[in-house]
């Protein structure tokens, strides 16, 4: 479906109702009256609240990927380390929760709630995203800059961490995007790093 | 309310229902269901959904809560470091989640669908607890142990990623919970620890 301005609006609207009464509790109408138009018309832009769930959810994680390509997939020689890697990684994931923090939200929250076959594609999906860090995690003990820990546990660890920034993060608050990748950034490399312990 | 069995059967099931579909997507109708006893027969015993949320929600807070106050609030003589202190209450909150897995996601998802005003009570006791993290990392810091992070928000990244848990534990799965608490543990530890930078 084309994206247009009014599409845009709508799931804008809906991406702020799903994130306070989550998608369950939205109705299309819910949608139509926040634009402060009848649902009728609504349909001429959107076939169901199913439908615009997908294209948030869709839209979110290309951005990721793109985010996630752009930040560690560049031709830089020599290729930087793992820890710098991880550290570019986090920070393209954070700038996307906080540039858009109401989609982002319903990435992390209400991705759930599509029909089985999206949901087993994004799930999917997720899932290869999920693999960046975890291969990231696994170069880096290889190369023993990294601890020794379970890389799996590890991606879901930093991830969900990150993810978590839905839960507080407040355009208006105290904190600026840039102070939390930064931050993020800081406290995952080092959950992961090889200390010299001099106990 | 008396917690009875029948009651503790029927916030089972209930935690088993809002995980998978959310507060909002579930009914009364189909925690009966779930239960093969008649909606009638289950308003003996509990006088909403929202009373059902709100004692799953409160019970597992006072899990956390208790957990937390064995985990550190100890009379252990010398009192320990921040660094072991920190690594007691993540391995405490982990027990408690994978403990109940079904309980602690309704917990962490579902706490938001309850009334204005018990939202607003369990978000002042969601922020009591955040609180001894907060306060933990500060007297880290304090004492030169952990690294100069922003308290606050490593306090937020610390407990988003031990509730993330929830998004993929599986008690089948390759991983048993003292394992993960092992694993969340080191990892939530270095993440502030500051390091002998020898570079």
């Amino acid at each position: 479906m084309v994206e247009t301005s009014r599409r845009r609006e709508i799931e804008d609207a809906a991406s702020l109702l799903f994130r306070e009464h989550g998608y369950s509790g939205t109705s299309v109408r819910d949608i139509a009256r926040a634009l402060d138009i009848q649902g009728a018309s609504l349909y001429a832009h959107v076939t169901s609240k199913q439908d615009v769930l997908w294209s948030i959810v869709q839209r979110t994680a290309e951005r990721f990927e793109e985010a996630a390509d752009a930040a560690v997939g560049g031709a830089e020689d020599p290729v930087p380390g793992p820890g710098s890697r991880l550290a570019a990684l986090v920070r393209a994931h954070v700038e996307v929760v906080t540039d858009d923090i109401e989609r982002a939200s319903v990435f992390v929250h209400d991705w759930r709630s599509l029909s089985v076959e999206r949901r087993a594609e994004m799930s999917r999906r997720r899932d290869a995203y999920e693999a960046r860090f975890r291969a990231l995690v696994a170069e880096g003990i290889e190369a023993g800059t990294f601890a020794p820990v379970d890389p799996a546990v590890a991606a879901a660890y930093l991830l969900t961490a990150l993810n978590g920034i839905v839960a507080w993060y407040r355009p208006d608050g105290r904190l600026r995007p840039a102070q939390i990748a930064d931050a993020y950034a800081d406290l995952s490399l080092r959950a992961v790093l090889a200390v010299e312990n001099e106990d």
